[in-house]
């Protein structure tokens, strides 16, 4: 997983080999996260090939549209892209431990929960790429986390898939980790954790599951990679 | 499906009875059409409330947030929301006459696709709401267009799905019924028929099948139904 990233000049990998999954991921991006944490939690066995996202081989190029990750390679050389779609694929091929809740009902209640999640995922964007977080930004982010806080409440828990976490769990989590990097943006917005006590048990489980430890960083790695990031020259190798 | 469209001030329908599915709809809205075609092609009974967008009954914001359209209420109360993820619900919920390819890579290619879709929606949306087609968007018509030529060249038909309709071509279907309505955005800008051979095939097709004939409407009602969208007063009682 903390392999070197591969730039611009670097050698091709061979071929998928037969039976094995590759995917083409960056260490610090949370979309790719998403997927690792599905290949995880399902014991998927899968290679990972890391990509330098600003200065890109070309070949990957030839892998998915303008050389986007996540993207995961099969074994006949199909390549899948897009994180959701991934991680739904992933939870249909391989049916032991399901992610997905098995109740349609249930299912299509997490997806709306996701695309409300989205929003939350924007409002981040915004306010890393203004390097500050602005009133619309945090409204947006703090009624998103009430209406999560909220359904933890009613919801049987600890995790939102109940017992161990499930598909919605994973999809959201990668930002979650990294929620305590908001306290760079000024010291005026720091989530107010009273306000979000079920979140904050859930955080705690979360980081104690299995797939979750495998890929998390602290929150100092986090805001270390942010810095290098801001300042011009990403340091994806920065755990290696 | 043609009846009135619910105003403010209207009755508020009573609740759904059991073993019942009411939709909350329009009859010119495109993401409505993909959730009937999808109820009429799996042949799930349902009742259709169809709302007025401009001017929308009070209690239709308890139903979905904003008040959007399409919305499915069960018979439990619960109220889902969102064309894409209602159409995965009925898919999975109803489990007669699969829509989604039973192949996990099939089935992701499929959501790729349809993502890739999105882009051509969007493109259509700016030239409906510009009033005019720009050279971007016709570039992203015309190159999205390509992608689907292609597939469709690819793959065995004459549908998306084989030798029946699946959810790829229903949830694409909308925007391909309303296409010829371009040709109001200019005489500069009709699509190619010569370029989208297959597609042309397609539409011929898709057209006879008894899902899509039952909400289908022609360019000309199209056209009509936009003409007074455009001018202020959408006619969406047009077809009663």
């Amino acid at each position: 997983m903390n392999s070197k990233h591969l730039t611009k000049g670097s050698r091709k990998p061979s071929p998928v080999r037969r039976g094995k999954l590759r995917l083409y991921s960056n260490r610090f991006c949370p979309y790719c996260q998403r997927v690792i944490l599905v290949l995880d939690a399902k014991r998927i066995p899968y290679e990972v090939v890391n990509i330098n996202l600003v200065n890109k081989p070309d070949w990957m190029f030839d892998k998915s549209p303008m050389g986007k990750v996540p993207a995961l390679e099969l074994d006949n050389g199909e390549v899948l892209y897009e994180s959701l779609i991934i991680a739904d694929y992933l939870d249909d091929k391989y049916n032991a431990h399901r992610l997905h809740a098995k109740d349609p009902l249930q299912k299509a209640k997490d997806q709306l929960l996701l695309k409300q999640f989205t929003k939350i995922i924007n409002a981040l964007l915004k306010t890393v790429s203004l390097g500050r977080i602005e009133h619309d930004e945090a409204q947006v982010i703090s009624e998103g986390l009430a209406i999560f806080e909220r359904e933890l409440t009613d919801r049987p828990g600890p995790f939102f898939g109940g017992s161990r976490p499930g598909m919605l769990d994973y999809m959201i989590w990668p930002w979650c980790e990294r929620s305590d990097v908001l306290k760079i943006y000024g010291k005026d917005y720091i989530l107010k954790k009273e306000k979000y006590k079920q979140l904050m048990e859930w955080r705690k489980v979360m980081v104690e599951d299995e797939a979750v430890k495998k890929s998390w960083c602290s929150a100092n790695t986090h805001i270390k990679y942010l810095q290098s990031s801001r300042a011009g020259v990403p340091n994806y190798d920065l755990l290696i």
